[in-house]
């Protein structure tokens, strides 16, 4: 396979954008990516379009990606429609890579675009739940215990996770032995670090206090520490390492780039974290220990202390020690979700994948401003989508170098 | 890029099955595949799932795949959800194809599963429009004339097939210079084939005075003469050369994977179909004078007799000729539609195009059965999804050889 870089990322802020359609998000995603690369879109020779609402928020099937791009001039290439809930984008961005690793194209367009907020809140919940398998949603909602009126005013994945996290005491006000107070440290560095960024949904710093007594969402949860229903669209150009030569491009390459789905029979989101890293480290021969920065699944905050372990950033049970350490904080020696996270980033589930990798792309190219990571060499993204039963149903995890 | 060749096909007989659902068409498909091929499921490293409108049946959109290979044993592998209109299917098939050229797969699966038919017909004619732009349906609604309670009753794709055939003339009587005798001559033609086929929707075969004669549709077009609602899956194994001769496996090479959208601005199919067919032949190296079989895009009858030219398969305005010639028909030089084409095998949106390749691959194997062409080397499959204004959103052409 031939190596691939990324040269071009862009995004739009992630947000609650009530009056922008899917279009008019996917243009400014892509006028700004290849802006950043300083290419013609006349370059691109493909596009892979991940979404994963759409049909249901707004009736648009099928060839969500030719409608939003339309506009643009890119239609008339390839484009592929792809679909693996929050990990829509990180699929997408797998389809472009390995195409142009094949050998078949030299410069491909790949975009992650969703409109999740609607005016009908439950519209968008119930939208968001076709990333379970539904004939089994009453058989879920009944296991996770959700019933009442309070059930209705969020999405089913909080609970979710949290059973996924805590299968044996999913009420419990711990997870996984990770402490409230922990939890909330995640939400705290994450907002920290949205503060930094121009394209995060949520820009303002937050206290452990705010943390802990903001609105109570589900068992220890607060709704800062749940990722938010948002809108948004991010994109990154992928080229061949000669193309990118002959047109005097820079941009990290891509070492590794890694899908799996989780085998349906876990009740938590480890196994697949764990055999998706495991394949990605030994595709690029590049180990925990070589990384920079990471992007990571924070859905739920006290997934992201887990995910640390999964992705061996430490020994099991040590995540809370690498937050409190200050570690996964700018400034540490593996900063996390330096973008902000799908918490205070935002988490517009096709365009989310994405999202983290115009993150690493842009700080591995010096381009993260206030929020630059000095000397990065390595970075990491890890996305999750969906669910199959109480186990993920799609895993993807990228590996970045300059 | 590594040769890659198709060791397994299967599919489920097309047709209107009001009591099974996506995942019972699907696993059976797979099995089909799967046997055909005589390997085992273990050995298939990914999946890539074309369908089209699930999620607006059914509400289950995004993880389709997973959903429905969950019980096959296949969870676990890389599961990729695609859509492209009528041409999910081959767009599975193309990533597929993609994924084993490139060296990342050995052995794949490509899967394609629709289920179009519902006891609401409006509910199935709604989440078939959005295979067009959505935001114009009103305005393509208006151009074509459509109103009335009739209009209600059919699809609007045949309305804009016939103004994509025929831009001057929607509502004449002939189409682009062929007659209504020679359009019920290619659903003669197609319902004979079909009536050889058992896993045709259709498998009567008709006389050309009950297809003018049966119930009218719009236009010159009889009801016989448009391809039905429907539903089914179709599945390929996709194989690297290398595999197939270390496991001793048979099937044909794939000569040329193509896929592009069209440029939003023709008012007809040809540009779309000559472009992509054009890149299909130089990639393969093979001409359409080389072709043994084809399995074409015969959504209403006129419009495979445009495609024969367009394909190149004769010269401008001579397509009616190769009709009225027999060419086309079984026991001719270049048999089109051995398996009934959609008019008579059916046409459930996102598994067309592998029930073509599915018909491709059978062909070349010797494993026809009654519709077997004989001595045939080299086959065809030209696929064409949804509509961006009055051109088409997709085209898929692939080419293959024994």
């Amino acid at each position: 396979m031939r190596k691939v870089r990324v040269v071009g990322a862009g995004m739009t802020r992630f947000g609650k954008f009530l009056k922008r359609g899917l279009r008019d998000l996917a243009e400014e995603a892509v006028q700004h990516t290849v802006q950043d690369a300083g290419l013609g879109l006349t370059e691109v020779e493909a596009a892979y379009v991940g979404n994963s609402v759409a049909g249901l928020i707004t009736g648009q099937e099928t060839i969500r990606g030719q409608v939003v791009l339309r506009k643009t001039g890119l239609l008339g290439i390839p484009i592929v429609n792809v679909e693996n809930a929050c990990a829509s984008a990180s699929t997408a961005f797998h389809l472009g890579w390995i195409s142009v690793a094949s050998g078949l194209y030299d410069c491909v367009l790949a975009l992650g675009v969703e409109k999740l907020s609607d005016p009908d809140k439950a519209k968008s919940l119930r939208a968001f739940n076709s990333a379970v398998d539904i004939s089994e949603l009453a058989e879920i909602e009944k296991q996770l215990g959700r019933s009442g009126e309070d059930a209705k005013e969020r999405s089913l994945f909080m609970d979710l996770y949290l059973s996924m996290l805590n299968p044996d005491e999913p009420a419990s006000q711990s997870v996984n032995g990770i402490t409230r107070e922990q939890m909330a440290l995640v939400s705290v560095k994450n907002h920290y670090h949205g503060s930094l960024n121009p394209y995060a949904q949520y820009r303002e710093a937050v206290t452990l206090e705010e943390v802990l007594q903001s609105r109570h969402v589900v068992g220890p949860l607060t709704v800062h520490m749940c990722s938010p229903l948002g809108d948004g669209a991010a994109a990154a150009l992928i080229v061949s390492d000669e193309f990118a030569r002959r047109k005097g491009l820079k941009g990290p390459r891509v070492n590794a780039s890694v899908l799996i789905s989780g085998r349906g029979d876990d009740h938590s989101m480890a196994p697949s974290i764990r055999r998706a890293a495991t394949r990605a480290y030994e595709m690029a021969g590049i180990g925990p220990e070589d990384i920079d920065l990471a992007e990571v699944h924070d859905a739920v905050a006290p997934a992201e202390i887990t995910i640390y372990e999964d992705l061996r950033f430490c020994a099991p049970g040590d995540g809370p020690k690498l937050l409190e350490d200050r570690v996964t904080w700018l400034g540490g020696k593996l900063p996390v979700n330096t973008s902000g996270g799908l918490l205070a980033r935002g988490h517009p589930i096709g365009a989310t994948g994405l999202g983290q990798i115009v993150e690493v792309v842009w700080q591995l190219q010096g381009k993260a401003g206030k929020r630059q990571v000095e000397n990065c060499q390595v970075g990491l993204t890890q996305n999750g989508g969906g669910h199959i039963g109480f186990d993920l149903a799609a895993m993807a995890v990228h590996l970045f170098s300059v």
